[in-house]
């Protein structure tokens, strides 16, 4: 872990020019500063920018109201690269279909995953087997080994009385009180799971309350409850990025509220140690910007782990972007649904429910979901932790809109308390499994030459390809982009989280190894092909 | 079923003055018209009424924006008397506890449905056998007899592969594409069940079609979602009122759509045949109403059957109405989320896509979900049939916040398309206890004098209790409600429903009998205490 130098928090930093390497992660890292110095076009960037989501809108229907036209648009783009890998997708029996690299999800434990879900299930449709025995890279372990070691720590749970295993699941329970109309923040038993849960793996210093709890159907969700209820339509909410665009639409699309990005660079420069490093210098900054424009600006963003950057931040980082939102009376969304997913020991992560005092515990709120950690997007938890009783309860109105099965919230609070199975099953052999994926990309990335940023935390490497671009254009980075998906390998590029150096990329490692290494090999054929011959008329 | 006369659709109906009682449903009825003509106070009702959902807003938080103080307003309020409820529910333990006719779930199938979901639980927490054999009021049947034909029919379901019995339940599936992102639009197995579900259960006249479907979690999600991609900020939806009164909320919240009002009243006049009867006369009177005003209308809610008159509409009627929007170019939203729940033979129902050609396709949009049919309003299943592809698209762009779990959309498909277990098990027993209870109540209410208003669907009575009215004022209606509330009993008041006429009630009869029984007991001690004593100064 690094240690940003002591300052006083009301004194924004200013000393550019001097450059420090001190505390980078050269070790997960990736030469990237090198590269980054190296390059002779470095132009000045612009510091943030007031995002316009609808700057590329054209689309319109008779029947649709105009943001509803703006609402399908976003549909119909968002998802082009989506819809050709969904048209031709890789599988057994399509092996020239298309691997998907580009979306942020964890495929490694579905084997674990399924098995506690439904234990007693026939493991004939579901890839546990297969999961187990390809995982090749996992170091000096063979896959027998594995399965043993994993089936041993296993038995060691079914002691819980939580896992009757070969019998009925306990995850299948039908209770009156579950089929009817829930309380809309949640059911107070998984309210309750939640909060035990959070108060240990964010190591609260004292224990979180039930009360500060709302439950709903995934963090998109809760982006757009709390924009519409802590925002006036056209009003902002500040973001470092490069980010997880999709926030952006989350925000949007029904609460009408805009982002102002805090652009963050590759270069390390001044007091940084690392590149694309927040600072509360760059943060007032893009605050001033937007306010210069007339832009009303009601919160910040942070996301830790960062995506997709792979990211975290310090205690006194944490501290200080905490004291610049109070500085300014501004909300903190903190959105941290990859906080388990830290697979490198040597990084200590650090939630923010952690600290010992919260500078503005009023406006500060956390987010958390299963859908990183636990791997299951498609299983719609998500959870809000707010002191802020008027914030919990405008949004817990909105849940009308965005709950969740009283069957599924029974599940989760079954497999959020079920301790000895995510410590001792779960977490141990995700870690493993992640930091096995990441090193064999890491590994192959780096025989290619190719610099990346990543700290040990997330699905992903953000890649710079900035080399393999003719010009530092969105059209080339774009071109790229499609060449990949020719050569059936799908990507994300960095326009698409609102990086401002055209060329990089994010890519997603957390799959199982014969898709990752059919995947690599794809992506090193695009990138020899591109350096051997250059590119036709080609699209 | 009555017959409307038939008229040129062109010209609206003017012919006010005569009193028709032809075709009303005295068997499930009421004498209202008796009672409403026989009121001396009857004065002009204004036709319409565009609504303000904001008119009794007050409060105001300083961490909210002003739309987010009125998102949290509407749970403050709202939730009156379930917070109330909610503090002292009637249970086994808590006999004076308060039983809840005032939100409509059907209590009744819970055995039957957790029965289906997961066969193998073990009964202890459930009520099966409870329920089973509360059923005083089913007619000649003992409650033995009952539970020994309903196992007989349970067992020939038995033989169908959907349903092992006493085995891994059917209903627990984990498969990877389950926990991963889904298709928002939801699964295509789903909605091609869902398809196959609606063109046998609305009797549709051609298959209908898996890409018309739009899966998502619940009907309140639907309203929101479809008054945003429909309609500016400030535009409105026709509705015929009463109405259930949430739909003011769903459409309001995110969407900050308004309803107009097209007042239904309870005195039957010109050629109409029943009470709070729809006219398109009375459409076309709002319709230029809200014209007049400057507020651009752009659809029309229809619920059929109604909530909370339990009327349903006839195919003469629906292409009526349908006609009236197409000449207007309004969308319709048709919600039919009690099509399943019409217990009494004798009464017709007719989705709207049983008609042979809808007038104007493209702008009808119906509604399902299984929070009614299925007694399930804990497990947010929701369902959008609509031809028209801007608008699923835009839902579908939507359904990012309005996801289900993939676990809940396999299991969604398993029940709707096991047609024996619904056809021979469900729909038979479920419309056997609605009726019982049904004809349970009304007897009741006959025993008091009580008119009301009913014809055999839905799982409540409109009842008038405007005698019980000191004055015809909604704050008299209001002092009623609390004074049934402070005797245990929760009813829902007319002005809920945007009732013009104070007095009138809806009590929802789908409970088990012993709560039944008792909260009938208490409604009669309010009403009969009532003409016995004056009214203290109480609250």
């Amino acid at each position: 872990m690094f240690i940003l130098p002591q300052k006083d928090s009301g004194t924004p930093t200013t000393s550019p020019g001097s450059v420090s390497t001190q505390g980078l992660h050269s070790n997960h890292g990736d030469g990237l500063e090198r590269e980054g110095s190296g390059k002779p076009d470095q132009k000045p960037l612009k510091l943030y920018g007031v995002g316009d989501p609808t700057a590329m809108f054209s689309s319109d229907s008779p029947y649709l109201s105009s943001r509803g036209s703006i609402i399908k648009w976003f549909w119909d783009s968002a998802e082009e690269g989506y819809r050709t890998y969904h048209m031709d997708e890789y599988e057994d029996e399509n092996p020239s279909g298309i691997i998907n690299l580009g979306t942020s999800e964890n495929k490694l434990c579905f084997d674990l995953l399924s098995r506690r879900v439904s234990p007693g299930a026939p493991l004939g449709g579901i890839p546990s087997c297969k999961g187990l025995s390809s995982l090749g890279f996992l170091g000096t372990l063979a896959p027998e080994s594995l399965l043993l070691a994993s089936a041993s720590v296993r038995s060691s749970a079914l002691l819980s009385p939580v896992c009757p295993q070969l019998s009925q699941s306990d995850m299948l329970r039908v209770e009156p009180s579950l089929l009817q109309y829930p309380d809309w923040r949640g059911h107070l038993f998984l309210r309750e799971e939640v909060a035990r849960f959070l108060s240990f793996y964010c190591r609260s210093p004292a224990p979180l309350k039930p009360e500060n709890v709302v439950v709903l159907n995934g963090c998109a969700s809760l982006f757009s409850a709390l924009a519409t209820v802590l925002c006036e339509v056209g009003e902002a909410f500040l973001i470092p990025a490069p980010y997880y665009g999709a926030i952006t639409q989350h925000v949007y699309l029904y609460g009408n509220v805009r982002l102002v990005c805090v652009y963050l660079d590759s270069e390390v420069t001044g007091l940084e140690t690392r590149p694309f490093q927040l600072t509360v210098e760059k943060l007032e900054m893009a605050l001033e910007g937007a306010n210069s424009e007339g832009v009303k600006v009601k919160g910040l963003i942070l996301i830790n782990p960062q995506n997709p950057l792979g990211d975290v931040y310090s205690p006194g980082e944490l501290q200080e972007y905490l004291k610049f939102a109070k500085r300014h009376e501004l909300h903190v969304m903190v959105d941290e649904v990859y906080m388990l997913s830290v697979f490198e020991e040597s990084v200590g992560y650090h939630s923010v429910l952690s600290l010992e005092r919260l500078p503005d515990p009023q406006r500060t709120h956390v987010m958390w979901a299963t859908s990183k950690d636990f791997g299951m997007s498609g299983l719609r938890f998500g959870t809000l932790y707010t002191e802020n009783q008027d914030v919990a309860t405008a949004v817990s109105s909105l849940c009308r809109y965005h709950g969740l099965s009283g069957l599924v919230q029974y599940q989760m609070a079954q497999l959020l308390r079920d301790r000895d199975w995510i410590n001792q099953v779960y977490l141990p052999e995700n870690h493993a499994r992640l930091k096995a994926a990441h090193t064999y990309v890491s590994e192959e990335l780096r025989a290619l030459g190719i610099p990346f940023v990543s700290r040990g935390a997330g699905f992903f490497i953000w890649v710079d390809l900035r080399k393999y671009l003719p010009a530092a254009t969105f059209e080339e980075e774009k071109l790229l982009w499609r060449r990949f998906l020719d050569n059936k390998v799908l990507l994300s590029f960095g326009q698409a989280f609102e990086c401002k150096e055209p060329g990089w990329f994010r890519l997603v490692f957390s799959d199982k190894t014969h898709r990752l290494r059919l995947g690599m090999q794809r992506v090193r054929r695009v990138l020899e092909g591109k350096s051997q011959e250059p590119r036709g008329p080609h699209r």
